[in-house]
């Protein structure tokens, strides 16, 4: 007989758990059958003891079990998802999304509002007047099959093993492990329903993975449990020692992506969106090279393909897409307040994570799930790493509705920005591309 | 500001808690503002990471203040206290506290009914007709001030946050580690008001510490944690290896503990009892050394003072003192079956452990602290480790009124004997002396 007590303890001693083991737990724990007390107790042990991939993957499939499964069925050809572990000004899904669609790649994601320093792409997405993202699934697989593309918000009901276990192991300081994390996301998105999965796994000061190491580990976990679970999964390592573009913030970072797709965006943020693209082309069976795919999404972006995709995905999901052609028509902070260079030099580093820090105070995110997102405020940078400033210049500008908080914000930007006399290297962009049982460094 | 994350995120990554954390954690745990999982969460890093003594040393002190203490200022003198980690058999409470108190020594007991192969000390007196451990304080210091000695049961008032601690511990597989063990044991000693104390920690295959150098380092934190409270403290490392004594039960260690107090005991126990009362007597200071310590309690042994003590212990609590000169009011289980010898040789081992399981399942002991006790069942052993047998000796007596218990207990008791052709090694009874900064192995 199984019991919750043994599977702790055989953890605890560094024993592989069984498939019966895991899905005992899964499946109790989903039930409020297994108390809080004893999952944190075992999540804890597998802090220290680790799962083997094949634990994960065993993890990972009980937790897609737990709930809901999307199916795609109906819906022609290879279905593409993307996901990014997360950073500052990462805006690539409102890109990518386009871009890989107007290659004829079926899009369709669901997503989260998530906890962070900005919203989700749910909720940048409704900063676009009219968009609606609570759509009926019915819906929803009838506008990716008509124009290629469609978001929906993730219900409750997708691995809701893994919500409960993730609101567990965020105040049990249990997060911070390479299975349980994979387990997470892959469990969310193997239930999602598409055929092939490009990762973007962050690595840097502003990501979860803070070195190249963990984020390959991270990467090669992922991989495998995608590709065991019979789906095609590559994984792009990116650079996040740096907010990806200019825009933090909801409707700020909707303003950039559309102006990456009218090909007039920042460089770091149009090179990542084109190479996720191209990725989800060539998994989506539309190129024969990932070569051939990348100058498919550069031509559609050049041409406005993608751009036009976007307009006919804001408009199917009930957007107002004068948005194009009209910014003014999206939510706007009352105040803007520069942050100026006190000093002459090169920008050295930015604190990601402290521009995240900013933004959040300006609301630009959400720390608890029932908090209110002001969906106009945020920061835009105005220099980069690398980029020469003479004392006095405007590093970044702080938009928002509340003076203290903006304030408060402005002294952290101002911390969160080094300058120093001598130009830095600037770190690659794409640091490495992971294929099952393959690395490919850049 | 103090928060539960970063006290476990804190010793998850190894480091060394603060008292301001320590005291943080127990005093929200204990007033159920700090929600089990992240208590067990905690537990669990513990194990990994362990605790240092100064660290034991708060804890103990919080979980120590977390409850009543109590207060034997009134009883003139030093008063000494023994506590053992747990054995099969042990019923030296029983023989040691008359002992002592024939000595001149106070001996204001706390015991607990506990959970385990056989009662606690309280349910092996309560099988005296007539005696009481439910008595008040009042009482309970009355009686060590006019014979010397008293024992009450432990209230649910002395280190709460131990109990609640513990009961966790229980179920998350956290309950062995040096650190929480020896906080456990000593923040109940501590509450329990006694000056000086006298550990008997148990080591082998009938106790919680199977091995000799895990039951010293147990003991060291424990010496530490006493001397450091401001109390005198030593502890003996004792021999786990067979049951103590020959009987196991209630009823039955009752009269084997009378019989060692008649001078007409088994060899180990009489000769345990007598160290142990021996210290207590040193620490106590009734002695200037040990040596004479432990002629006197001999002395008080054999010429009766230890138990005419006994039996005004006895009756001061309420029992029947003609318990000492007429075992049948005692209560006496319907059948006995004798386990008998499979072949000849020697007893090689006796699997102490086991013989407690045989025991539980005669009635004997609790699983759950709802479980009624059987007083007079349990387990008479008639041979032990060294001794010679011929196929078909009786090798143990199961006591109890339940047919198939019996029947189930016989077979376990038979399968505890090694029976080998040659005569084994007999483990040294009293293996070390640990006082502060000191370890005498014998």
């Amino acid at each position: 007989m199984i019991t919750m007590y043994d599977i702790i303890h055989n953890k605890r001693e560094g024993k592989e758990l069984s498939k019966d083991e895991i899905d005992f737990f899964v499946n109790g724990y989903v039930k409020d059958e297994i108390p809080d007390y004893q999952a944190s107790a075992l999540l804890m042990a597998i802090y220290f003891k680790g799962l083997s991939k094949k634990e994960t993957f065993l993890l990972t499939d009980a937790m897609r079990c737990s709930g809901d499964i999307v199916d795609l069925s109906s819906i022609p050809g290879v279905k593409v998802d993307k996901h990014s572990t997360g950073g500052v000004g990462d805006k690539t899904t409102l890109i990518v999304g386009p871009l890989a669609a107007s290659c004829g790649i079926s899009v369709a994601k669901m997503s989260g509002r998530g906890l962070g320093f900005t919203g989700g792409t749910i909720d940048k997405l409704e900063a676009i007047p009219g968009f609606k993202t609570s759509i009926t699934s019915q819906d929803f697989i009838k506008t990716v099959k008509t124009i290629g593309m469609s978001v929906i918000g993730q219900t409750a009901h997708i691995a809701p093993a893994d919500k409960k276990l993730y609101a567990l192991r965020d105040v049990t300081a249990t997060v911070e492990n390479i299975g349980l994390i994979s387990g997470s996301i892959m469990s969310k998105k193997l239930a999602a329903g598409s055929d092939a999965i490009v990762l973007d796994v962050k690595c840097g000061s502003g990501a979860f993975m803070k070195d190249f190491e963990s984020a390959l580990i991270l990467a090669e976990y992922m991989v495998e449990i995608g590709c065991n679970a019979g789906k095609k999964t590559a994984a792009l390592i990116t650079d996040m020692n740096q907010p990806l573009g200019y825009a933090v913030g909801n409707a700020l970072e909707v303003k950039e992506a559309i102006e990456v797709l009218k090909n007039n965006g920042p460089k770091d943020l149009t090179e990542l969106s084109l190479q996720l693209a191209a990725h989800m082309v060539y998994l989506g069976e539309k190129a024969a090279t990932i070569e051939e795919a990348y100058q498919m999404v550069r031509n559609h972006l050049e041409n406005g393909a993608a751009l036009d995709k976007f307009s006919q995905f804001v408009k199917a999901q009930g957007g107002n897409n004068n948005v194009i052609d009209d910014y003014s028509i999206l939510p706007a902070a009352s105040f803007k307040l520069p942050v100026k260079a006190f000093q002459d030099g090169f920008i050295e580093k930015i604190h990601a994570e402290s521009i995240g820090k900013a933004a959040l105070l300006t609301g630009a995110g959400r720390k608890k799930k029932e908090d209110y997102i002001d969906l106009s405020a945020g920061i835009i940078l105005n220099k980069k790493i690398g980029e020469k400033v003479s004392k006095g210049d405007i590093l970044a500008e702080i938009h928002g509705n509340n003076l203290d908080s903006i304030n408060e914000a402005e002294m952290i930007v101002k911390d969160a920005y080094s300058i120093s006399h001598i130009k830095p290297m600037v770190e690659k962009l794409v640091k490495a591309l992971v294929t099952i049982n393959n690395v490919k460094i850049y």
